[in-house]
């Protein structure tokens, strides 16, 4: 009996700004396998917008390649500028245009999320 | 019967990159203002490598003069590249020249913590 594949309807990408410093990549790509383990089923993976490679165009038609029907962009920024205010939502809808078969949803930026605030705080006072 | 005004002992910066864009620094000064609610005792003040003020000497400069005798640096970087790994260290050490009765206490990079990285795998899995 075999297990048949099924196809993942579902996919991430954790979109951060990118670096020269190679070690810049490393808490990206350490949420990215955060979220593997938790969710084997589900495609993850991380794009950059400068300086780092992949870039997002060439992250999503990977997914979309795999049929992906819906994919997550969760912007890693903390600060939300005009990368993410701006860029980022230009970037989406080309990837709506390019990718017309599946849904390309973009998270507010990781920045804005109280509980983020919250935790950082915290570390903030040593706790 | 009046309440004697101590003198601050223990002083927090939150240190971040900086942005041309005014919008970018809000959620350091959320998270500024959340420190200052949990512990009003505590003078916090953010501070910035680059294209926002004030920078980071500014701010510590502050600080001593407030007679605080010891300050945690807390660097606001997902990713830690050459501006957390190089150039704070020695932006810290000039502080400790600059202000021998004060001690400058560096923080590893927010993006290193693993609660935060934890909580960040939740954001992206829409947790």
């Amino acid at each position: 009996m075999t297990t048949p594949v099924s196809m993942p309807r579902r996919g991430i990408i954790l979109f951060a700004h990118g670096s020269r410093d190679p070690l810049w990549r490393r808490p990206m790509e350490s949420v990215a396998e955060r979220v593997r383990v938790a969710d084997p089923a589900t495609p993850v993976r991380c794009a950059y917008l400068e300086l780092t490679e992949p870039d997002l165009p060439t992250t999503a038609a990977e997914l979309a390649a795999l049929g992906v029907t819906e994919v997550t962009i969760v912007p890693m920024f903390l600060g939300a500028g005009r990368h993410v205010r701006e860029d980022l939502p230009a970037l989406v809808a080309d990837l709506g245009r390019a990718h017309p078969g599946t849904r390309w949803l973009l998270q507010p930026p990781v920045g804005e999320n109280p509980r983020l605030l919250d935790l950082l705080a915290e570390l903030a006072q040593g706790r």
